[in-house]
């Protein structure tokens, strides 16, 4: 829409395109200039300051500036636009080192989900929830059959829908809408493996009214989304953080677990459901969430609830055990026996959804104990059940899983990684949520901070993907070793021993939403380690148990909870990602959402996904040898064996080699 | 067991065999002779007097007896039971004249519910509720397959049940359960339209513990029946009046339906339905009126109701509806259309009912607005759909239901009678229930009745049975003529003018149980003949419909409330049965009840009442002229076209030339 502007940075001379939405720090960051900021991205440090030398720009006067500052062209870079093309100056305090910088401004590799167009392929919309509408000749003294095979007659004669069966709520009130409606009525049918049901008769033609929801349940947060079933000739995705505004996605929200107040990850939440009444309480409270989200997807979309047909629900396997109220016990013991994988379809009100009484809810299949619904709606969504290639799917969270295949086999592990990349167990850590330091820059010389946060709010800690930028720019920059312990004789402030050992302060307590000093520890740095470490022997360990290695990967599918993108090269800097080359890597985001979609809109992809679901095969970790091995020789930046990341290892001795002496 | 006894009458010497359990007045009615008994059978009016003059008899001393007469060998009938032969006067106050007992006395056929064997051909114990016991193989680390996949693929392997879904509730046990029982479960399964469903398991082996309770859900009575659907190699039927004691049928039950305080018939019902939570209030009402029945039988039987797999549902189309919560509104109103015929299974607690959460209640699938469940259930037990012979079936109740047909084809048609043959719209009117006049002779010579009530209690009102012999009984003795006009002119206090006109004294109010005389009026003979016209009414045009007449039937099949026996020949001398031999006639009591039966033991039969529900032509009678035309033909005893009761007419020509001339 605008012309496209750019920015050239001062001193060093280097232009960059800039989105018109974009801040001037937003830029750089993405563009890897280095601008001192620890508040987020919102004013409140006062330290991200550039003097505009060429071109207008939008910028608010603003406290942290002096009046005799803003006059001479100084601004904060987070809070200026350009206008038009403009020439901004560095001051010397975020200055990074000329030869360090050089290397940094290789166009780094940002994924996010609008990377994920049409990853799945040969679908068309056709839900296996839909709507029919029949002009019916109303009965005479000579004709006179019943209501019911009044209806199923038309279905059969005009669409073809036979050997429908009936939901026998829909009887209850077939009569009086008949009647009422002149004999022109709508009728909602659901095809299960059982066939067509009759589930709803509506007076009047709404077959251009037909939605579904669809939820994420998570462990940590509940995705939903409030697709329009009716109008979706093509496939669109769901772009920006405030969710879709497609002609299929009409609505995007999520909320916490409520679970989350009886623990943080699946284990104590099965611990939990062991108590009295545990098991009901967890089944309630995430049904509570869920309506809560179903309630907000109503009202932003403006769908009434009447309409809404279908729900669809993936989550991991002790999720789905718990929202349909399966005690999980078996899950956390050996030998790790799921209750049932796959689960017939359920009435959305019998288990307490605020949904009409007709809705159904279709539970996606699990695979074991801890590979579910969510895994196999990612695999959906990716496509690599349909293609050739190898590739390895990812799922990071709390709990790592893993699934490696093509067409023609797949296979799949989980492994506990701790909640450290959802925030888990980090002393300020928390979810991709506003204030969530989620990108992170530091200054290779002056070791300053240059940080971004979910809405460019006051930072209120640090989540998964802002942790991994940290520890590799740590690493990096020198703060840290190969062990992940603080340089204890570093030239700067910001590394210092605090009350729980050593530790980097992020943003000063004046900067912050909190109140306190945002620092990273060592033992915050450890749960990384380990959460990191758990991935990649997985991955290992999975891909031997084929008998194949990273090299025959062709394709690696991310998905997980690190809010919208994640640096690959970040990534693989600290171990967690294997040494490949950028372009191998998609990252979906959030999987499970995206499978759930495809589902709702294709009664086709619902037997893929029951299909990968039926032939997966699991190999189990836990008392698993080779995978502690590869755990161990994990636990270190990148890795022990430095042969499995020549790339990360050649560029990080490149960089010491510019980095001017700080140890 | 004991020997043949033998009752010699005299002064006729008539011998007659006496069942062990009879009473000798017992043993009179059912072999003709007249003995003057107006209380019922009970004592009370002391009018049976009889004198043992060889023999041994069982006989009280009682009040009605001097000791005298007690020494001389007078005894009251009613209470006496004979030891071996014996040798009875009856005195001359009961003594009919020789001439009309000589008719008399020819052999009249009752018949019972205990003709009824073996009516349906070629199926066996197959029930579509089954359990299967299976001991499984416990999961582990190397086969930790989920816990539903493994029961699942035992009953494949062990029992080539496939294809089986799960209802979801058996979810929440399951992992408890197959634990708990140390792998060793019994699973439940329900065969319906849709393929096989697991609802339940259960710990250890209870195979040989699957019950169900199979309803009659009559519009005034519901009748209830426990069957052990495990322990049945044979049909046996239930016999005699304390229900059930074969292998098969544990227990027999019957109460009022509860509805009837919202009206005595279905279009009351349904008028009732149309206020504001009026439907609400009779679904409730004969939920819990069948509650009670469960209840009852549970309590009988000894059966936990944890053993209760299946409920089986007949009634008729308005029963159906509302048993359902289904608005019968346009049943009522031209074109008379049903919501639904076919329903599919219910989940009982659904609809209020006191079983276990598991179990399905299969409704039996109704025809049209006035031919139901009740009907298909009656036509399946009679089977006629199985046999070349063309078969009239009737179901005479307030609603006269009718099917003629044969195993190539079926149609059907219902005809308001009145609810005068269940003792609606009678002065003294009941349903068969104790004290119930259920049967009745009167002397032709002094016009005494002798009565037999339904428990020999004292009497408290007249049943359908009883109507139709004391009509007959009162036309063959002259008491009315053929338009069921008392004649004014006769010597017997027993005719006379009361507060209601014109009546017959059946029992003076010191002989009944409800302490006023219990007489029959003209405008209660006139309810009957209007029901009995209806249903002769309805027979022949659908018979006539068809091209048929009663000559082409050979077989007359009636199901319906008269309490447990009918007298063909007094049915047929008032004109409601057609006068054809009494060979061709079966009496099968409560049809529906017999159906069900049937359908709850073979997965078969059900389908067979499927077929017959989907196959059965209904012809309209409700503005039908060639009905209106027969219908007031009939209202004359028998019949205005005398050609069509031949043999009545012959009999009655002769009994009148026998009869000393009472006007």
């Amino acid at each position: 829409m605008a012309e496209q502007r750019k920015i050239t940075f001062l001193p060093m001379d280097r232009t960059f395109p800039a989105e018109e939405s974009e801040s001037v720090l937003e830029t750089a960051m993405r563009s890897g200039v280095h601008i001192n900021a620890s508040c987020g991205g919102n004013g409140a440090c006062g330290k991200c300051r550039i003097k505009i030398v060429r071109g207008s720009v939008s910028s608010p006067i603003h406290p942290k500036i002096a009046q005799w500052e803003y006059d001479s062209g100084i601004r904060l870079a987070c809070l200026t636009r350009p206008l038009g093309n403009i020439s901004a100056e560095i001051p010397f305090e975020s200055q990074v080192d000329k030869a360090a910088l050089k290397k940094k401004a290789t166009s780094p590799r940002i994924l996010s989900v609008t990377d994920l167009d049409k990853l799945v392929a040969g679908w068309s919309v056709n839900p296996s929830v839909f709507k029919k509408y029949v002009e019916l000749t109303p009965p005479s003294p000579e004709e006179n059959v019943n209501d019911l095979e009044r209806l199923m007659r038309e279905l059969r004669k005009v669409y073809g829908v036979k050997a429908v069966s009936v939901d026998f709520r829909v009887l209850t009130k077939l009569a009086a809408v008949m009647r009422h409606a002149d004999w022109q009525v709508t009728a909602t049918v659901v095809l299960t493996s059982k066939g067509y049901t009759l589930i709803n008769v509506e007076p009047g033609d709404t077959e251009e009214q037909n939605y579904s929801i669809v939820i994420d349940i998570g462990t940590t947060t509940v995705w939903g989304q409030l697709l329009d079933l009716a109008h979706c000739q093509v496939f669109r995705r769901v772009e920006g953080e405030d969710g879709g505004t497609g002609l299929c996605t009409l609505a995007e929200m999520a909320d916490y677990n409520a679970q989350i107040s009886y623990g943080e990850d699946v284990i104590s939440r099965i611990m939990y459901a062991q108590k009295p009444g545990g098991l009901e309480r967890l089944q309630e409270v995430v049904v509570s969430t869920i309506n809560g989200v179903i309630r907000e997807l109503i009202e932003m979309s403006g769908v009434p609830v009447e309409l809404i047909s279908h729900l669809v629900f993936a989550g991991n396997t002790t999720m789905t055990h718990l929202v349909l109220g399966l005690d999980p016990k078996y899950l956390m013991l050996s030998p790790y026996v799921p209750t049932a994988n796959f689960v017939p379809p359920v009435r959305a009100v019998h288990l307490g959804l605020n949904v009409k009484e007709h809705v159904f809810t279709y539970i996606f299949p699990c695979v074991a104990s801890y590979v579910g619904g969510d895994i196999v709606a990612g695999v959906l969504g990716s496509g690599i059940f349909q293609r050739d290639e190898v590739a390895l799917f990812m799922d990071i969270g709390t709990n790592g899983e893993i699934v490696v295949g093509n067409r023609d086999w797949l296979t799949c592990t989980s492994c506990s990684a701790g909640p450290a990349f959802e925030g888990g167990g980090i002393k300020f850590g928390m979810r991709a949520g506003k204030g969530a330091i989620e990108q992170v820059k530091i200054n290779p010389s002056t070791l300053e901070p240059m940080v971004l946060t979910v809405g460019r709010a006051r930072a209120a800690g640090i989540c998964g993907s802002g942790l991994i930028d940290l520890v590799a720019e740590f690493f990096e920059a020198g703060i840290i070793d190969q062990n992940a312990r603080f340089d204890r004789d570093l030239s700067t402030n910001r590394v210092r021993e605090g009350e729980s050992g050593w530790e980097y302060v992020l943003s000063y307590a004046a900067e912050t939403h909190v109140g306190r000093d945002i620092v990273i520890t060592e033992a915050d740095l450890d749960n990384l380690i380990r959460a990191k470490a758990a991935i990649y022997a997985g991955c290992k360990t999975l891909l031997d148990s084929v008998g194949l290695t990273f090299d025959h990967v062709e394709r690696v599918i991310i998905a997980g909870g690190f809010g919208h993108s994640i640096d690959i090269e970040k990534a693989q800097i600290i171990g967690l990602l294997p040494d490949l080359a950028s372009e191998k890597f998609i990252f979906v985001g959030n999987g499970s959402l995206l499978g759930a979609r495809l589902v709702s809109f294709s009664r086709e992809l619902q037997k893929e996904a029951e299909q990968i679901a039926r032939t997966m095969t699991n190999v189990e970790l836990s008392n698993n040898h080779a995978f502690m091995d590869e755990f161990v020789s994990a636990l270190f930046i990148p890795h022990t064996d430095e042969r499995a990341f020549p790339n990360v290892m050649e560029m990080i001795r490149g960089r010491k080699e510019q980095l001017p002496a700080n140890a």
